[in-house]
């Protein structure tokens, strides 16, 4: 991991002007897989631009969608903290570039809103730099800037959000982190309810201790997900979909919770539950159709609660944050 | 699961008389699956003969290798007990049959001794009575058997000793267990050293809580353990093959534990740790040759330590128990 040592570009051959990228949403969690899994979804994304300048430094010039809510200082903003830790990290602090940050994803939705932007900026300023780093390599500076963003460096939205599809984050130290494959087709749902819940409160209230019960059941679930995911076994999936850790203390925060798991269920989902640290929430299908109508079983659920909600149906994400366009 | 209800034989076809059946000793926990996973070796295994008698009822007739230290009576053996169990579902309490016990596992060596010899006699039995119950089913009679050995119908090592292979328990209530599959040609060492530990003992001093670090950790690798299998990575294997749960607590009956570990790894081991409730120690390895030099390596940390140790040597069995001879 390139953090102690600085990496030079291998080519000039193109050298960008200007690259636009974009990087998904994505699902922390996921259930069983409490601070080590996350998932990618097709869209929503937020959309970075990053352009040469000739001053050296890293200048955010603008925000949309983000209703003048993020902070416009470089080195506060997830998508400019991770460009100042990228260029450092290839001793390139010669270099100077705008940034410009379209969100698309609400801020405290669970859906990875911080993670996407960190991203996306990362993505477009690799690109711009002729891609001196793999994609892995690039993971610890969306890790930094996601200490900016929550107070941890935690990288269950940042992984899958730069490599798409279902990534494990093993462990921290070092750091191991796995994509996991499957051949099922499977669709997300996200249903974000008008809460907002910030991921350093929602951590707050989980318990700092589980009995050794509770542990073997979230390490059968998650074994059994993996599992599940490897041999393209929806069933057992559903089956694994299940959290002992965080649902049972966040879920206080969604009225209507239980009501929306079991609705969820009967309009076909393999499971659900909530994104990252909430209040959206998703769920698992096999078909389009099928997420689609579970969509509308969980946005009438949160209707009699007087709860308005935003709905998302995507595929999974299989390639992770991708080069809109550039310029040369 | 049949527990509640009868099934009958389907055929009469091939009634027989005398079965003779092998179930293979087997490794729960597997480091970082405590609880959840184990799989089955080659050998050693465990030997039951079933005959036809005229009388009623289970008679256990001989036990070989046990030091005369199990118990005759029919409800206190696990492989009779197991036998009663299956009778009793299938409603056949008219059968009569004698029981043979050729044990090849040390009691309480850590290694699925009790369980062995309830698998192998549930597929004896089955076998004699023309295979009325598929392998899956035969699992809560066995789990019946295990609830006697030991005061837990824990299924980790009858599950892997029945259906061979890497075994998930993902729940039991219901039952839900999952093979996990592998094209990654894997070598298992056993070390027994010359010490006994009781499971029930070796059970009270497991802690009953642990930190969400803690249970986060273990949830990584058991996770990182499904995929390095499904995927057949040997490397993601080995850095997954950690325990935070039993093994720091029950290390401490193993002396020279830490030293093993690292001369396992030294030796090419992909990973090691303690063989259920101990005192086995297992490691697994990606040849036949390499097994052999990890078994040689740790038998030589035990020799330091003046024990005595026994080494086994053997491929993972990926199908089970099995009927050796029959006669109709």
């Amino acid at each position: 991991m390139p953090t102690a040592y600085c990496r030079l570009p291998t080519s000039n051959n193109c050298m960008m002007n200007r690259v636009h990228a974009i990087a998904p949403a994505t699902v922390a969690n996921v259930c069983c897989g409490f601070d080590i899994l996350g998932f990618a979804v097709d869209a929503p994304g937020d959309e970075v631009i990053v352009t040469r300048i000739e001053k050296a430094g890293v200048e955010l010039i603008k925000i949309t969608g983000d209703g003048g809510r993020l902070p416009m200082e470089a080195n506060r903003n997830t998508a400019s903290v991770a460009i100042q830790s990228y260029l450092a990290a290839i001793c390139r602090n010669d270099v100077g570039v705008t940034v410009e940050l379209h969100k698309k994803l609400s801020l405290g939705s669970g859906m990875g809103s911080s993670a996407a932007s960190a991203v996306a900026a990362l993505v477009a300023i690799n690109h711009l730099m002729g891609e001196p780093f793999t994609r892995i390599e690039l993971l610890p500076h969306a890790m930094e800037a996601e200490r900016i963003a929550c107070g941890a460096a935690h990288a269950d939205n940042v992984a899958p959000s730069l490599l798409g599809g279902f990534v494990l984050i093993r462990d921290y130290h070092p750091l191991d982190v796995v994509k996991v494959p499957t051949t099922l087709a499977l669709y997300a749902t996200l249903v974000h309810p008008q809460l907002e819940v910030k991921t350093e409160d929602s951590r707050k209230i989980l318990r700092s201790t589980l009995s050794l019960r509770d542990t073997i059941t979230q390490c059968g679930n998650v074994a059994g997900l993996m599992v599940g995911l490897s041999t393209a076994d929806a069933a057992l999936i559903g089956r694994s979909l299940k959290d002992v850790i965080a649902e049972p203390v966040r879920s206080v925060f969604i009225p209507g919770f239980e009501e929306v798991r079991e609705q969820a269920k009967n309009a076909g989902a393999l499971g659900s539950g909530i994104s990252g640290s909430g209040p959206t929430l998703f769920a698992l299908s096999t078909s389009y159709e099928i997420a689609q109508h579970v969509g509308e079983s969980i946005q009438e659920v949160f209707r009699r609660h007087l709860l308005a909600s935003e709905v998302f149906i995507s595929k999974i994400n299989q390639d992770g944050a991708r080069v809109i366009n550039y310029e040369l």
